[in-house]
């Protein structure tokens, strides 16, 4: 990214961020779920109109940006969700997008972003940085960057499910554990939810958010990282913004194996009714595998539900 | 069954059966869905604990049973949902449940039902008739007998659905699209929304509601009914107190094919990220196949998602 950050992000500012969200979107269902005995919570995000959180931090920006900058348009970088979340803000309110997407997205999440009326622009990944795709397109055209994590708007419009959990629970979370990609969803919370300890789970060889937190320092992932069926966890690293708000703040980082995503696909299919793609079953697949201690004021959060058909359904039936 | 009906279901019951269940059940969420350029609605039954609005029914006829009736315990006839749902209600109640289920009903169902503590008697399907079996037992051990349709407290259990979606829509329903078995929740959203038109959707072969109010009588399935995937949906006949209810309240009966129940459930899963079994996504099938008008007041209900999970990964991959 080359643009300097503009302003941290604040607990205020998650608060305003939350007061729009719930002017347009209904509160997602907290819902019961039971693990080890013991009466947790989902925070069941897949049920956004988009089928993923990332509509609330691109709500969030995009409603805060001047009318000068909404004429301009926006570009985003997104593995597929946020993508669609800030295609259907556009959308709401007249602003031209342009997504900057993975040529490996599923086919699931360019379909939707382009039927809500974006403009996608492809770039090969790994090889090519998707920051400096989007850089040169705004260099061309103008617009404003809506980055998937390293935004202060973004951040902030993230965290107001911690508000939105807190009502719904009557008290603050004891724990909230949630998928992890760039941080963007763990800063949010961690502002939005003071007194609740933040766990992000991150795939296994991409858990760069907790290496980075572990080192006090950004720490890049690996040439040498290997597959993940969690197709949107995996951005190259963190920024300065998310490991500023998490340092100090967020419990140790958490990884999980494809194995235990399809086992927490397969317990939200059976148990929950709900679909959830694999890395929006990220922070479930480590409350099942008893990485994380869940109590009965824990929040899970399933984030996602942009499953590619094939892929779920040979997990599903359980012949992968 | 040989027990006489002991009153007619009533408007008034279904209010009071709403109050029942709101003291015990979050209200499901009712969620938009766009079907050919409309916005109408969609209401979440599949997030019932149980999977499965059933559970609606069986909680009102069991808080309803005196003291004495309690300690006698309870036996029910299901395919499935229904058994579910008496069994929550039990073990919530500390009343013994038999439940008489067809040889054939899916694992998925007989281990849920089994895993809430309830006793499972096994019937073949569609040789024994399940209402015999189950005055059998009654007679072998006393007790109250739930059935899935054609009891007045479980009719008027499932209207509360009605009451629910009403207060969340800011109005009356213009149409509610419903699945339907014997005919339990038609007669109850019948009795809950008098304003609303109520639309019962059956399978091809088993629509025996529709044939039943068409010919102002009972009408059993025939000994030729074809097979369906919607298992939930395939009782041998109505009941009188269905038929009354329905009488002159109900729109013509719709019938939809296995190949649109799929297609729906395979839209639920891409558009509103839910797990719906077949029997649930019959009204949607409706609905999609445009079997049945849609308009930003209609209501369709997804009724349960208690789906196999073979079955289910296949429809999803699309390789059935």
């Amino acid at each position: 990214m080359i643009q300097a950050e503009p302003r941290m992000p604040t607990a205020e500012g998650v608060r305003a961020a939350a007061a729009a969200v719930a002017a347009i979107l209904p509160p997602t269902p907290l819902l019961p779920v039971e693990i080890g005995g013991v009466q947790a919570w989902v925070k069941a995000e897949v049920l956004q109109p988009i089928g993923a959180f990332k509509i609330r931090g691109a709500w969030w920006r995009l409603v805060s940006l001047s009318a000068e900058e909404r004429a301009a348009g926006v570009v985003a970088v997104s593995s597929g969700n946020h993508a669609q979340g800030v295609a259907w803000a556009a959308k709401r309110l007249g602003v031209r997008a342009a997504i900057v997407m993975p040529h490996d997205a599923p086919a699931v999440k360019l379909a939707n972003t382009r039927a809500l009326g974006a403009e996608v622009v492809l770039y090969q990944r790994p090889q090519e940085d998707r920051d400096a795709v989007a850089a040169k397109l705004i260099a061309e055209r103008g617009g404003t960057l809506v980055h998937a994590f390293g935004d202060p708007w973004v951040i902030e419009g993230q965290g107001s499910a911690a508000i939105e959990m807190a009502a719904q629970l009557g008290r603050a979370p004891s724990r909230i554990i949630a998928c992890c990609g760039g941080g963007g969803l763990a800063a949010g919370l961690a502002l939005g939810a003071p007194e609740s300890a933040i766990y992000p789970v991150e795939p296994v060889g991409w858990d760069m958010v907790g290496r980075s937190l572990a080192a006090g320092e950004i720490v890049p992932a690996g040439a040498d990282a290997p597959k993940t069926i969690c197709d949107a966890l995996q951005p190259l690293a963190t920024k300065p913004i998310n490991l500023a708000v998490l340092n100090g703040r967020s419990e140790p980082g958490v990884a999980v194996t494809d194995a235990e995503v399809r086992a927490a696909q397969r317990f939200a299919f059976a148990h929950l009714r709900l679909v959830v793609e694999p890395g929006g079953a990220a922070a479930l697949a480590a409350a099942l595998a008893g990485k994380v201690p869940v109590d009965e004021g824990t929040v899970i959060m399933l984030t996602g539900g942009n499953a590619d058909p094939a892929a779920y359904g040979a997990t599903i039936a359980g012949s992968d």
